[in-house]
């Protein structure tokens, strides 16, 4: 499909330095990945001189698109007064500020570089306050790379043991099988299941961890019933309730956690509140990040980074959220569910068995008539997984539309109708072609 | 010493929204932290308007001081082109080539975003290769936030335990002790004790982490015997030779690795190589770095991050890392030991029992006649420690110079002799009014 090109020729260069010639397997991609030349609003070209619309914006990292003008003038601004200092900056205390005020459950903050540290650290400090080592979180959900954190993340079939307890599967090869123990794995939005797997670890849970709109296990909302029951099950048990919005921070104006009645103890954040810089936080209960506050003579958590709260992510990053306000963020969901009944549309007249899943500006379609409630369900069989990177494929080469790779899209403030359409009606011309492929795979 | 000030006022704000009121436990200052508003080359001015010499350099990360131009109009540039995308870029293939013709152990490399990631990533990476998980750490080394890195980082006299049996002591409360147990401690530059507590161990070892000029130690190098007797150890116990030179890159052209005969299988980057922008890499072996290859069928070691070799950082590394060249690293070092000697006369002027330690652009200062060999020896006493805090609050309100928490100072290629006069005065000066307290210490 793809043509010879510099891209590939600057792939073969990059596997003789790279591990597998790729700094993340996000951006590998067989045969060669594309490079990047330049990349504006929704629109990122590659160095074959090809624009396309960006629907994953560096993995729903970037809530404006690219090079969004206020960020640039912002960090430009910086630059000058530099990038990391051994000092703190003022602009820390201000975003802050910012982020406290916009969320409820937020009384304390914590800067840190990645999703992946902010996550570690939401563990480290949950262990810290209550003293426990077990830590409990869903199957099928991604949260980074710290290996506590990675358990079950990819379970398949072969290996993810009964549904009534879920087998607590390593990642990585060769991590200490101890890992395994310290972490217990139930099925999400699974009420009962849930609680009786968690029962039986009532004493020795510091947290459950949730991510109120798991991508990887399907893109669909945490329950009102099943977030309520974990939330009780926390409060009779002295466990906290800990949520993972690094992705889903963009679902509302204050998270994802603005729609239930029940608020988690602590959060971690990333992505989108770096302004397109390097960024990850902690952030909850003031009692609980006492555990970081190195006034303690008895410090329960000794914690430091060289990069964390640089004034570059956090000028970029303050800006980017103050331009997320209560109405870019109303408009922005709107367009989303525009987008989302112009595709079911789509899916209607090209009669595929495709369902819709997602919350505010996020969506994954699933190549499967009724949409799947657990990770299980929305579980890639081979053919499935082949299926979706041919399309992914197809939408990328010929309708230029760079989606993520679960066929899910996250749209940025700075995309219009015209954006929209040219991705229904990329869809729609792709359902048609692939409809024989969808519907042999609905009926195998 | 400190007035009431715009930093008091602004750390009052900061204390009711950051965790103890800072983001980095390396800022935090009692009574409370200074804010930088700008900076330039080597010298930091705090909102107060006060400028100082800045012999920090944001924890050993910024080699050529504050906005060094040539990194900074690069950065513009690709500012215009985008922060991140969903796609490759060719500078981190040009920057990859670059780190890999620099240092002969470099084979393959993988960018990450912190030094914590980094050191995650190649003990992770260790693991995968062997499919062993245990990994071997001196005491006292301090190699980022990752639990299995972190144990014995501060190990004391009331939990050490014997040397020949250095016990393994968790740093953060509520870290799981299976983790203790998957960490095994040897005493730095020992070789007799640190080879026979590996022997204890030889089948169950992926690796052993070496920082070759540990900071916290004591800032000594690691001698060529100890560093190929450990190399010899893990030839012959099929384990890896892995190096953190998270702060030591700077040290030589290619890392203090250059220095020893023996070369690591892995080595972990942060610190300079992002050019003053968050950064981590680790590097290494092409068959080991494999692991992280996912081309495999059987993919050992999955592994991304958002914001992996992201554009800007990768920008900023490289042009930093360019004018890193042989001729300035030679300059750098000459004028760091040209400030290593006035020191040694400022001491004997003052005639006081202080030493130094250090390599390349680092050194270390001890209130002892004879420097510290072993982490032991370099404990700092409660005494020792609060006259160590006086120091540098005297050093930084009165010479108005800022250096690094462990009474040390890393130097950048921005610095001239006449900085360095300004340190080696104010220094005499302190040993001077500090004298009796100095010799006390040492005669207690
Ligand atoms: C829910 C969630 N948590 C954590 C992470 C890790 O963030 P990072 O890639 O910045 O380390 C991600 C990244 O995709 C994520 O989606
Ligand atoms: C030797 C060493 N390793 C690892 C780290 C962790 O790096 P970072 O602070 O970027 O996470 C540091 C930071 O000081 C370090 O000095």
């Amino acid at each position: 499909m793809a043509k010879k090109s510099s891209s590939e020729k600057l792939y073969k260069q990059a596997q003789k330095v790279l591990a597998g010639g790729v700094s993340r397997n996000t951006v590998y991609h067989e045969p060669f990945p594309d490079y990047a030349n330049v990349a504006s609003g929704c629109y990122i070209t590659d160095i074959e001189g090809t624009a396309r619309i960006d629907f994953a914006n560096n993995m729903a990292a970037l809530i404006h698109g690219h090079s969004f003008p206020p960020v640039i003038d912002a960090v430009i601004e910086q630059l000058k007064k530099g990038t990391a200092y051994t000092l703190a900056s003022e602009i820390e205390v201000a975003y802050a500020k910012h982020l406290i005020k916009r969320v409820e459950s937020f009384e304390r903050i914590r800067f840190v570089n990645s999703g992946t540290e902010a996550v570690m650290a939401m563990i480290k400090a949950s262990r810290a306050f209550t003293g426990r080592s077990k830590i409990a979180k869903a199957e099928g959900t991604y949260h980074g790379t710290y290996d506590f954190a990675e358990v079950s993340q990819t379970a398949n079939p072969t290996n993810w043991g009964d549904i009534n307890h879920p087998a607590s599967v390593l990642l990585a090869h060769g991590t200490p099988k101890s890992v395994s123990r310290d972490v217990i794995i139930f099925p999400y939005n699974d009420v009962e299941r849930t609680l009786s797997i968690l029962d039986r670890h009532a004493d020795e849970i510091a947290c459950v961890i949730i991510d109120p709109v798991p991508h990887r296990v399907g893109l669909m909302r945490g329950t009102n019933e099943f977030i309520e029951a974990v939330y009780a099950w926390t409060r009779k048990n002295d466990a906290l309730l800990v949520f993972d919005e690094v992705i889903t921070f963009r679902v509302n104006y204050g998270g994802t956690q603005e729609d239930y009645k029940v608020k988690p103890d602590l959060t971690s954040l990333g992505k989108i509140i770096g302004g397109g810089f390097p960024v990850g936080a902690v952030a909850g209960r003031a009692d609980v990040m006492k555990v970081f506050d190195p006034h303690e003579k008895n410090l329960l958590l000794p914690h430091s980074g060289t990069f964390s709260a640089n004034p570059i992510t956090m000028t970029a990053g303050y800006k980017a959220m103050q331009y997320f306000d209560k109405k870019a963020v109303t408009k922005l969901n709107a367009l989303t569910q525009k987008a989302i009944s112009q595709i079911r549309e789509a899916i209607q007249l090209a009669g595929v068995p495709v369902s819709v899943t997602g919350a505010g500006s996020m969506f994954r379609m699933h190549f499967k008539a009724t949409p799947p409630t657990t990770y299980r369900e929305a579980y890639l069989s081979k053919e499935a997984g082949a299926l979706v990177k041919e399309l992914l494929d197809y939408m990328y080469y010929e309708e230029k539309i760079l989606m993520i790779n679960t066929f899910s899209c996250m749209l940025s403030t700075v995309m219009t109708q015209k954006e929209i359409d040219r991705l229904t009606e990329g869809l729609f011309r792709a359902f048609k072609a692939f409809k024989p492929r969808i519907e042999k795979l609905n009926n195998s």
